[in-house]
């Protein structure tokens, strides 16, 4: 164990060196390049405006998940989780947020763990998938009650974990303890056959401290980093979606989270190097996506 | 079962009735009239003016925690949570904290899971306790790991715990799940040897609905019902305590959190029946106390 502390840390301290060396030299790899289209692996929807309008203009159309959706905004669907994290949220506001899911063929819902079995009821047989959080928003738990809650909400038919750091061992430079607690979900959500976001909440930390959570983060096989929770001092920004893809590559994905309201939002996100978009408003940027003064 | 859940349905109708009924002609017993002295059993700091002066020109000196401290700012300090629980805390944060909560003699520090173990061995031997937070701050996590989370905060040193309620639950009429989850902590909380306070987060909830919470909270033997959160849409109000006061009458506690950042904050809850404040202000409430011009 004493050895793969060692380890982990040196990775960490050389990585940290090596990305804000890149950042000082002015970013070679950072946003606005085009390595960001092979990142998304050709999906990229904020760059590629010539392949989207071959879409639009091939006039293809989908049966299923997202019926009547033009392909186009169906390929944007695809990358956003629909959110509804709010405490107060009822079982009809849960409700329709599945429906909507359904009707535009987003990626997933993501809402708090209480509303996972009924969100996997009401989406069961289709492509959405239900994404749950863990640690949430404070990631100031217990690793062992991360795991727990991992699990539950894995059988309650969670396929999607969106966990939080322990924010306050980065703090403290406890970066054993931060690998642990992500190891310990990342390994819960494994097992128990689903995916697992690391939440950085990127707004509380410096960049050093975005890097050395990515770079654990990866460590540990988290499928995406995620910037922040929603609830935090400040949510996705393309600086930080950047950081976080130089940070990880090409194999872990970059879900951009907090305050995405808007389809310029999210194809900013996108251009960055986000993989995923979290958002409540997610139903606003397909009608502004289904909008023809959109599609250039 | 089922005729236990039909018993608290009826329960929480008739008490929600009652009470809704008692504000509606004015607010009889509500606050700043008399009962609530003996509500907080003597110690009403923020009316018994007569009572602190006595203690004040006695001069009397107390030994152990809070030493140093005058007695009128030492029963106050007692009235105390101090709270850390912003995510991003550290170390050294939270080791400040307990060393403050010994100087002054607070009831107890309230932080996070994660900082149970070293509070508890900073505060060892002394009267302040540990108190921590369990499906904080959305309650919207399932109640087993709302169970988990007490236990295991318990067994690293955790004396109180300060749950949320479900209230997504209670906004989609779920009484059966409020209550069931309410339970599933005080449980724990009392198998584990701890006490609980239940966490209602007023500002999202009509007076019915805080009724309704604290009447489930009393019926579960909660030790007290608690205003918010602290991170939600607003904090502590007179108006909530008073209500909360009112429907779980003299047996249970008030705890009064969020936005209580000044002296006189502290003594209006307390007039208005709250007898416990959570605050992050603390030691500035009692530098404010310790004024000579603050004691009458």
């Amino acid at each position: 164990m004493d050895m793969g502390r060692v380890d982990v840390d040196l990775l960490v301290e050389e990585i940290t060196r090596e990305v804000l060396g890149l950042l000082r030299e002015g970013g070679a790899g950072l946003p606005g390049v085009d390595p960001l289209c092979l990142a998304c692996q050709g999906q990229c929807i904020g760059k590629c405006s010539e392949k989207v309008r071959n879409i639009v203009e091939a006039g293809a159309s989908r049966v299923g998940a997202g019926l009547g959706v033009s392909p186009v905004a169906r390929e944007l669907a695809q990358y956003i989780d629909h959110t509804l994290l709010r405490p107060e949220a009822n079982r009809d506001q849960i409700t329709q947020l599945c429906q909507e899911a359904l009707q535009y063929g987003f990626a997933a819902v993501c809402i708090n763990p209480t509303w996972v079995r009924l969100c996997a009821e009401l989406l069961r047989g289709s492509p959405v998938k239900v994404c749950t959080v863990v640690g949430f928003p404070l990631g100031a738990t217990l690793l062992e009650v991360k795991a727990y809650e991992t699990r539950r909400s894995v059988r309650n038919g969670a396929e999607e974990i969106d966990m939080v750091i322990n924010i306050g061992a980065l703090k403290s430079r406890d970066y054993a303890l931060v690998q642990d607690d992500i190891e310990a979900v990342v390994m819960a959500s494994e097992e128990e056959g689903a995916i697992c976001k690391v939440i950085v909440e990127a707004a509380l930390l410096t960049d050093e401290e975005k890097i050395k959570a990515c770079t654990l983060a990866k460590a540990a096989g988290a499928q995406y980093v995620k910037t922040s929770t929603g609830f935090g001092p400040g949510g996705a920004t393309t600086h930080d979606v950047a950081l976080m893809r130089q940070v990880v590559g090409r194999e872990v994905g970059v879900k951009a989270a907090g305050g995405v309201r808007t389809l310029e939002d999210a194809k900013s996100m996108i251009a960055a190097g986000a993989t995923r978009i979290g958002a409540s408003a997610s139903v606003k940027i397909m009608q502004e996506a289904a909008s023809p003064f959109n599609h250039s």
